[in-house]
C-alpha cells in the first residue's frame, strides 16, 4: 500500500459527491452537538484545537453559576476534589481501553510528561539510557534532554524516516540492556504516522525497559487498550480530539502494577496521602493520586468530562472508521488535485499506519497556509514545509475537505509552482 | 499591641452597628460586582476560594462563544499566545508593585514553586542549605524536601511561634554562608501572620542567599513592591483574593536581574525561544517566558485578568485598609463573644502583623466548623484545632462577620465548653 496512489479508487471530485458522503455518514448527527458558526468554511485543525461541544458550554455555565457562585468552597468536598481521578477513570474506560485507578486529569501534557519520565526512570535506577525519536514533538525531546541531564542518563536518538516512523525493528537498533526508558508518540504530530503501540511496548519490555507513550494525537481517535498492551506510562492532551478547550488539563496513566513503586518530584498537597492533614512531611497517596501536584483546574476537568461523554456515545470504533475514510478521501483528493501542482502527501498511505490527519508537503507552505486562512480554510502549518489537514470525525464533513483541497489547489496553481 | 485585647475599643455588638459599618464602607459598591446568591448567609472562606466576579462569568462566556467556537485555532495567534506574560504584567503592576517582563500566569502554585525553587537553587550552585519554616503550607515544605533530596541539599527548618511567625532575627539563627535559598510565605495560611517581606529579603541577601516568597495569602490583599524590596522569586495563587476560580493558574515572578541566568527543568514548548520553530534542541526564551512549560489554560488566565481589573479599580490601599478594619472588628467581636466560651484568637493582634484572615483556636474545631456550615456560615477548618475566618475586602460585609461570630458563639455555647 506504500507504493503510491494506485490503490485508491478515483474520486468523483465534485462537491455533490462530498455531500452524498456526508449524508451517508453514520456520525453525521454529532456535528450538531457542537457550537459551529459560519466561519471558517473549512476547519481542518481540530487536531490542534477541537471545536467546543454545546454541552461543554452549558456545563461550564452551570459550574460557574451553581457550583462556584452557588456553593463556593463547599463544592470542593461535594463535587470537585475527586474530579482528577473520577474523570481520569472515565477517560481510561472511554479512550484508553484500560481499567480504573490508573489515570488522572491534571496539569499540562508537558508537566505530566515530566512526572511520568521521572517516575519511569525511577523504576530502572541502574540503567543508563533513555530513548526518544527525532520526529517526536519538541516538548517530548526537550524534556528527555532535561531529565537525562538531571539524572545523568545518555540520550539515544532514533531518526526514522518521518513518513514511515518508529517500528519495533528500527527501535531494536538502539534499545538493549542499558535502556531505562523509551518515549514515543503514538501518532506523529507531523506525518500522522500511527505507531504499533502494542508491538513496540513488547519490544521495550523484552529488553527490560519501561515505555512512556505520548497519546496526544491519538486519544479519542484511535481505539487502544493500554492494559492489554502492557503499557507502563502514558500522557496526552485533551484539547484535540477530546474537545476540552484551549489549555485544558492533560491526562496521565500509570499501570496499576507500578503504582506502589513510582514517585515523582512535584510533591504538592493534592498528591499527598491525606490532602488536608497538612502533615509534617510528604507521604504520597497510595494510589494514582500520587501523580497529582497542585490544585486541579475545575473548569478544565469538567470540559474533559463533557468531551468524553460525546466520544463514548459516538463510540471509538465508529470514530476510527470515519477517520480512516476521511483520510483516504483526503489523500485521494490530494493525489488528484494537489500532486499535479507539486504538493505531495507526506502521510502514510496505509490506513493502518495513519492517525487522523493528512500532511501535505509543499513549497511556500507558510505562505500557502496564510492564503488558505484568508480564503476561510484553516489547516495548520508545521515548520518548514508541511501543511496538516486535521480531520475530526465528529465534526469534519467531507464537504469541508473537498472545499479545502479545492481552494488549496487554486491557491497553489495561482502561485505558479506546478510540477 | 501583642499584649492582649486592651488596645481594642469595645464594639457595639449588634447587627445594626455592623450594618452601619457596611453603609460607611468606601468599597461597599464592589460587592455588587460579584455573583452572590442568598446562601451562605456568611461566607468567610474567600481566602480559600474567592467569589466569582460577574465580569469573569461574562468574559468566560465570550471566550467560549466568540474566541473558542468562533475563531477556533486562530485565537491562539490573535489573542491567546501572549496571555501568560500579558496578564503576568497586569498582575505585576496591580498586585506585586513590580515592573513588566518579570511575571507569568501559568500552571499551579505547586508547579511554579517547583520551578522557582530549582531556578533559585541554580543561582547558588556552591551552597548546600535550603531554609523553610515548619508553619509553611504543606506543599511548600514537601517541595523543599523533594528538591533538597534531588540536589543533595540540607534542609534547615525554622520553628517559629506560629502566632508570631518568622522575622529577620529568628531567621538569622539558621541562615549563613551555606544558605542557598530561603522559602517563606508572606502571610501564614493558618495564623494569618504577615511577614516583613522587605526586611527578611534584605536579611537573606546579607548572607548571600536567594529568597522565594509564596504570596498566595497576600496577593491582592496586601500592597507590596517586589522590585523595591529586591525579591528574587515569588509565586502565588489566583483563586483566593484574585477571584479567578477553582484551580485557576498561578503566577510566577522572577526578578529581571536573574532572568538571563535562571533555568528550570520542565522544558516545554511554551518556554522555548521560538515556540513554533519545533527546534532540534531546547533553547530557553531570553525572557520571563523561559519559566513557562506547556500550553497555558486560556479560561484560567482570562479569569485572572478580570479579577485583576477589579482589584485595580478598587485599589490595593483601600483593600488593605478594609482588611485591617475587618480583621480588627472580627478580633474585637471574638474577644467579646468567643473568648468567654474558651475559643481564642490565634492571629496576631497588631494589624501590621496580620493578613486578611482571623484564626480562632477552639476545642472540637472540626465539629464546630461542620455546625457552622449547617447554620449557613462557611469558615475553613485547619487541622487540628483552628477555624479560619477569611475576610475578603471586596465582598465580605461587617454584617456577615457579625452574624458568623454570633452563630459561632451560640454553637460553642450550646456545646458547653465555656471557660
Amino acid at each position: 500500500m506504500a507504493d503510491g496512489t494506485a490503490s485508491y479508487a478515483p474520486v468523483a471530485a465534485d462537491l455533490s459527491d462530498a455531500r452524498r458522503r456526508d449524508e451517508a455518514d453514520p456520525l453525521r448527527e454529532f456535528r450538531e452537538r457542537f457550537a459551529i458558526g459560519v466561519d471558517p468554511i473549512a476547519y481542518l485543525d481540530g487536531n490542534s484545537l477541537g471545536r467546543p461541544p454545546k454541552a461543554t458550554i452549558e456545563r461550564l455555565h452551570q459550574v460557574l453559576d451553581a457550583e462556584w457562585a452557588g456553593r463556593l468552597i463547599l463544592s470542593w468536598p461535594e463535587r470537585w476534589v475527586d474530579l482528577p481521578a473520577q474523570v481520569g477513570d472515565q477517560l481510561a474506560q472511554t479512550v484508553l481501553g484500560s481499567g480504573p485507578g490508573q489515570t488522572v486529569i491534571a496539569d499540562s501534557t508537558t508537566v505530566n510528561l515530566f512526572k511520568a519520565l521521572h517516575a519511569a526512570c525511577g523504576l530502572r535506577p541502574d540503567r543508563t539510557e533513555i530513548v526518544v525519536d527525532d520526529a517526536n514533538f519538541p516538548t517530548d525531546r526537550y524534556l528527555v534532554d532535561s531529565i537525562a541531564a538531571e539524572r545523568e542518563l545518555t540520550v539515544r536518538r532514533l531518526s526514522p524516516d518521518p513518513e514511515s516512523g518508529v517500528t519495533a525493528s528500527t527501535l531494536a537498533q538502539v534499545i538493549g540492556p542499558r535502556t531505562a526508558v523509551v518515549l514515543l508518540s503514538h501518532v506523529d504530530y507531523r506525518s500522522g504516522y500511527l505507531a504499533d503501540l502494542a508491538g513496540i511496548t513488547t519490544a521495550v519490555h523484552e529488553v527490560g525497559g519501561v515505555v512512556v507513550w505520548d497519546l496526544s494525537h491519538s486519544a479519542g481517535l484511535v481505539p487502544m487498550s493500554l492494559d492489554e498492551a502492557g503499557v507502563d506510562f502514558a500522557v496526552g492532551c485533551t484539547y484535540k480530539y477530546l474537545n476540552a478547550g484551549p489549555g485544558a488539563p492533560a491526562f496521565l496513566y500509570v499501570a496499576a502494577q507500578h503504582l506502589s513503586a513510582v514517585s515523582q518530584p512535584i510533591t504538592g498537597w493534592f498528591g499527598a496521602a491525606d490532602v488536608f492533614a497538612m502533615a509534617a512531611s510528604y507521604e504520597p497517596a497510595p494510589d494514582i493520586r500520587r501523580m497529582l501536584s497542585g490544585t486541579p483546574s475545575v473548569l478544565g476537568i469538567v470540559a474533559v468530562q463533557e468531551g468524553l461523554t460525546l466520544i463514548a456515545e459516538a463510540g471509538l470504533d465508529r470514530i476510527r472508521a470515519k477517520a480512516v475514510d476521511l483520510t483516504e478521501y483526503t489523500i485521494a483528493l490530494a493525489d488528484e488535485k494537489l500532486a499535479p501542482l507539486g504538493a505531495s502527501v507526506a502521510s502514510p498511505r496505509a490506513a493502518a499506519d495513519r492517525g487522523g490527519h493528512v500532511t501535505i508537503r509543499c513549497a511556500g507552505a507558510e505562505d500557502v497556509t496564510r492564503r488558505l486562512v484568508e480564503a476561510g480554510v484553516v489547516p495548520d502549518f508545521r515548520n518548514p514545509d508541511l501543511i496538516r489537514l486535521g480531520l475530526s470525525p465528529l465534526t469534519t464533513t467531507y464537504a469541508e475537505v473537498w472545499t479545502a483541497v479545492d481552494i488549496f489547489a487554486r491557491i497553489t496553481s495561482r502561485r505558479g509552482f506546478t510540477a
